[in-house]
């Protein structure tokens, strides 16, 4: 065994476990708390393993699975920014590429490689995984949001027509029979 | 778009949001609050993305990375029985078993069969991937407990050689590096 490899795993395994304490906007179903980037990142890995039937162009599954397992992670270092917040947005790409060569540089060099290579191409937007991975990433938020009233939105002032474009951006490109329950799931 | 289809997989991802609200033992590492069951799955998942290489026998890492992902998902029916809870053990599988046909019998026919598969799999511990998954989820307790001083342990009165039992049982057939390692974490 290679204690220097596995203590550098380890120290990586530690350091994550900061994740369950980033606080996303989305509050649970019940309505009882905001969720945190780490519970929030099990959940689409579950959902990656049961809708990756509704990509409009044929996905590897597992790809898909570990992209979104990972892909919060460098919140850790750059925090969970506001996808309406349009302030946040501009140096979010920057802020989060710093949190990436930090977090996975913890890791040996051949699995920062790969951890790295995910986040990127699920950042990217440009693979069929990763526009498949940003689907479902949208997808979740809007359970929660329409499963607690709206209220997020209404106390953030976000109207209709904002979650309808991000949606859309978010949503379409990956899946279209998706698309179009959020529509319907909007309008309602 | 088979809405039927549709409709029972996205109600079985909003009846997972209750993995979020169920509580185990352990301590996060900065000692705030004990940590739920969605987020120990996600920190498992992301184990098992590194952490197979030490494995006994050479393992289907994807396999062990779905297992872990789902492996809690019966304890919104059946709650997380704690590993030294000697009176809930008792009962444990027939509660658990109950759980997994109520909760895995939301989705479609095709995917209850696979979760289902995996979840059994898991808790037989017979063959590598299920071994192997068994290891990974108990070091994440060890690493928790140890890194908060064993507060855990101490409140719950669980002595040491209790500990290097369980975690004998619990970790050496999935892998001899890692229990080399618990042996000497748990000594330190």
């Amino acid at each position: 065994m290679d204690f220097n490899r596995f203590n550098k795993q380890l120290e990586f395994i530690k350091e994550i476990d900061k994740l369950k304490h980033v606080r996303r906007r989305s509050i649970l179903l019940n309505g009882e708390r905001r969720e945190n980037s780490a519970e929030h990142c099990w959940h689409v890995a579950v959902m990656a393993m049961l809708l990756c039937e509704y990509s409009n162009s044929p996905v590897d599954a597992v790809k898909v699975m570990k992209m979104l397992t990972i892909h919060d992670i460098i919140e850790i270092e750059a925090g969970d920014t506001y996808v309406y917040d349009t302030a946040g947005l501009k140096d979010q790409e920057d802020r989060e590429k710093k949190a990436a060569d930090k977090i996975f540089g913890i890791l040996p060099d051949d699995q920062n490689a790969e951890f790295r290579a995910l986040w990127d191409e699920f950042e990217a937007a440009e693979t069929s995984e990763a526009k498949f991975g940003k689907a479902i990433d949208r997808l979740m938020p809007l359970l929660h949001n329409v499963g607690t009233g709206g209220e997020v939105w209404t106390n953030n002032n976000i109207h209709i027509d904002q979650v309808m474009n991000l949606m859309e951006n978010g949503i379409k490109a990956g899946s279209e029979d998706i698309w179009q329950y959020a529509q319907q799931t909007i309008k309602e």
